[in-house]
C-alpha cells in the first residue's frame, strides 16, 4: 500500500508560476524512488486572480487548502504601483492569512554558501546556518490604525503583539533544532530599545535556555546581527528572531549566500494540526515574469523541505544533492532559462 | 572678533571615551585654521556614571547640555548581562532621551566605500550614499506595555507611532539633501505588511514628491533593501527610512563600507532650536574597551559633521581630507593603537 501526498499548489503571480512548475518537476522525479505518490490540487490565487475575480482568499478556499498534507507556494503580488491594487494587500490577505490561519509559527529559512557558487562576500566566505523566524505574531499582527488620516495631523500606529506562548514555542523549536546541529543558538532582538517586547523575549530566553544546558546561547541586537552576517557569517548555527527582524535578516542571509534565487523556506506548523507551506523567499518579480529568467532553485529547495516535512527526508535529500551538483556545474553551462535549470535538476534527481 | 563654538562632550562608556579624545584632537587641529575657537564642556554620563551616582540624565544636566552649540557623543552602555543594569535602559534614558528632547529628527548617516580600503563586498565594490533615518518616532516611541508579565499568559506590545508631521519633515529633508547630490531618493519601509504606518509613509511620499519633480524617487521594502545594499550598493544616493529600519540599515551600510569603525553620524535638529549631536554609529564595546584597540575614525568623521553643522564646512572638509589620506595609507602602516590613529589624523589635519 503506497501513500499519497496531497499537495495544494498556490503558484500565485509573476515568476511564482514559472518556478512552481519546476518545483513540481523535482518533486515528481524524487517521489519516483519512493513507495509514495503525489496528488496535486491547484489553487489559483494572487493578484491576477483578485483582479479577474475579486477573490483574495475565500473561507471555502482556505478550508479546501486545509485538507492538504502540505502547500507548495510560489509567490504573490502584482505590479508595484498598480492603482487597482492600491487599497488591498495581497500579502496580508493571502500569504499572511495562510501563515496565521494555519498557525505556521516557525518560518524556517536555511542559509548556506554552496561550495562552487560565488558569494558577494568573496570566494572564501563560509556560511551554513538556519534562521528560525517567528511566523504568527510581532509586528505582523496587523494591529494598529490611523487617526485623522489624510490631514496634516494624521497619526498611524502599528502594534507589535508578542506573547509568552508565541515566543516560548518558537524558542523551543529553535533550541531543539540547534540540538540536531552544532548546538549554538543566537537570539536576535532589539531589547535595548523595544523594551516591552524585548524584555518578554529576554525572559523567555532565560527560562527556556535553562532547560537546554547543552546548547550555547548568545544574544545580538538586530542591527549588530546584520554586521556579523556580512562580516562573520560562519559564526552562526541557528538564529531565532521575531517576525519582522526575521523578514529582514532572511533576505540579507539569502543575498550573502548565493542570492535570493537560492533561498528556500518552510512555514511550519510543528504540531501538524494544519498543513505547512513551502515557498521560495523571493517575491513575484513582475518585472522579469514570463521571460524564463527566474532561477527556480529556491522553489525546488523549498519542495525538498516539503518532502522532509511529510516524512520523506531521503527524497528531500535527493533533491538537495541534485541541486548541489547543478550549482557546482553552473560556471560550465552559461546562462540557462528557468525551464532548463528545472529540467537539468530533475534529470539529476532521476539519475 | 572670533566665534567660540560651545561643544558639550558626552564621551560615555567603554571605547566611547577613547575615541572621543581623538575626535577632540581632530577638532582642535582643524579649528586652528579658522577664525574660531572651541570651548568644551564635559558631561560625565553613561552606564559607569549611573552605577557610581544613580544618575541617568537629570533634567538639570539636560538643560545644561541644551545650552551648547553642538554635542560630541562617544558611546554609552555597560557590560552586557551586568545585573545592576538589568532594570534600566541606558540607551533609552540617555541616548534616546537626548535625541527626543532635542528633537533630532534627522539621523544622518553617510556611507561611502573609501578608495583604498577593503569592503567585505570585494575590491570593486563602490558605494557613496547617505541614509536619512527618522530620529524621533516610529518603534522608538517607547509606547507599549506588558500584561500578565511573568506568567505563561504574558502579552507584550510595542507600538510604532508615526505622524504625518514627523514623516513629512524627514522626507522633505531627504528630498532637499538629494537635490544637493545625485537627485535620487529611495524611500524604505515595509508597507505591504505594516499597512497602517506604511500607508502614511506612502501618502506623504506621494504628496511631497510632487513638489520635487527633479528628484527621482523609488520605494523599496526593507527586506529587499538589504539585498540591494549588499548586491548593488552603488545604486543608492539618498535613502530615507523610519527609525527602526534606519537603525538596521545603517549598521549594514557601515559593515559593507569598510566596517563600523568608519561609520559616522549626526543627530540633527534642522531648525536649530536645540543642539545637534554627533556620534559614531558603533557602541561602547566593553569587550575591547581600555585596550587602545578601537578605531577612532568614526568619531573623528562625526566631529567633521559637527563642524559642517555649526557653519564651518571648510574645517569639516579638512578633517575628511585627512581621514581619506590616512585610510589610503593604512596598508603601509600596520596595526596602530587608537591614539596612534588619532595622532596621525590630527597631524595630517595640521599639515
Ligand atoms: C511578501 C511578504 C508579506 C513576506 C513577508 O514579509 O513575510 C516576504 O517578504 C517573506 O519574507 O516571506
Ligand atoms: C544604542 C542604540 C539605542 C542606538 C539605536 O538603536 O538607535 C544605536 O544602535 C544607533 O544606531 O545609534
Amino acid at each position: 500500500m503506497s501513500t499519497t501526498i496531497n499537495i495544494a499548489v498556490i503558484a500565485g503571480d509573476g515568476i511564482g508560476r514559472e518556478v512552481t512548475v519546476q518545483a513540481q518537476k523535482a518533486l515528481d522525479a524524487a517521489i519516483a524512488f519512493e513507495d509514495a505518490s503525489i496528488a496535486y490540487r491547484d489553487f489559483t490565487l494572487g493578484a491576477d486572480h483578485y483582479l479577474e475575480t475579486g477573490e483574495l482568499l475565500h473561507d471555502a478556499t482556505l478550508e479546501a487548502i486545509a485538507e492538504s498534507d502540505a502547500i507548495l507556494f510560489g509567490a504573490v503580488g502584482g505590479v508595484p504601483g498598480d492603482p487597482r491594487l492600491e487599497s488591498v494587500s495581497i500579502e496580508r490577505s493571502l500569504l499572511l492569512r495562510l501563515r496565521f490561519a494555519f498557525d505556521q509559527y516557525v518560518n524556517l529559512r536555511p542559509a548556506r554558501i554552496h561550495p562552487g557558487i560565488g558569494s558577494v562576500l568573496g570566494p572564501d566566505a563560509r556560511a551554513d546556518f538556519v534562521i528560525v523566524r517567528e511566523g504568527t505574531e510581532g509586528a505582523y499582527s496587523g494591529s494598529g490604525g490611523l487617526v485623522r488620516g489624510g490631514t496634516a495631523q494624521a497619526i498611524a500606529t502599528e502594534v507589535s503583539v508578542n506573547t509568552a506562548f508565541g515566543v516560548e514555542r518558537v524558542l523551543r523549536y529553535a533550541f531543539d533544532l540547534a540540538r540536531t546541529r552544532d548546538k549554538r543558538l543566537t537570539v536576535v532582538h532589539k531589547n535595548n530599545v523595544l523594551v516591552h517586547s524585548g524584555a518578554l523575549w529576554a525572559q523567555v530566553q532565560a527560562d527556556v535556555s535553562a532547560e537546554y544546558p547543552d546548547v550555547t546561547v548568545d544574544y545580538l541586537h538586530v542591527d549588530a546581527a546584520t554586521i556579523h552576517l556580512v562580516q562573520h557569517p560562519e559564526r552562526f548555527d541557528v538564529i531565532v528572531t521575531d517576525n519582522l527582524f526575521g523578514d529582514i535578516l532572511t533576505d540579507l542571509a539569502g543575498a550573502i549566500t548565493g542570492g535570493i534565487g537560492l533561498a528556500a523556506s518552510g512555514n511550519i506548523n510543528p504540531d501538524d494540526r494544519f498543513p505547512s507551506m513551502f515557498e521560495p523567499v523571493h517575491g513575484s518579480a513582475p518585472d522579469i515574469a514570463g521571460k524564463q529568467l527566474a532561477d527556480p532553485t529556491a522553489a525546488i529547495l523549498s519542495a525538498a523541505m516539503l518532502l522532509d516535512h511529510v516524512g520523506l527526508p531521503v527524497a528531500g535529500q535527493r533533491i538537495r544533492g541534485a541541486v548541489d551538483l547543478d550549482i557546482e556545474h553552473r560556471q560550465d553551462v552559461g546562462i540557462r532559462s528557468t525551464d532548463q535549470i528545472g529540467d537539468s535538476i530533475a534529470a539529476r534527481i532521476a539519475s
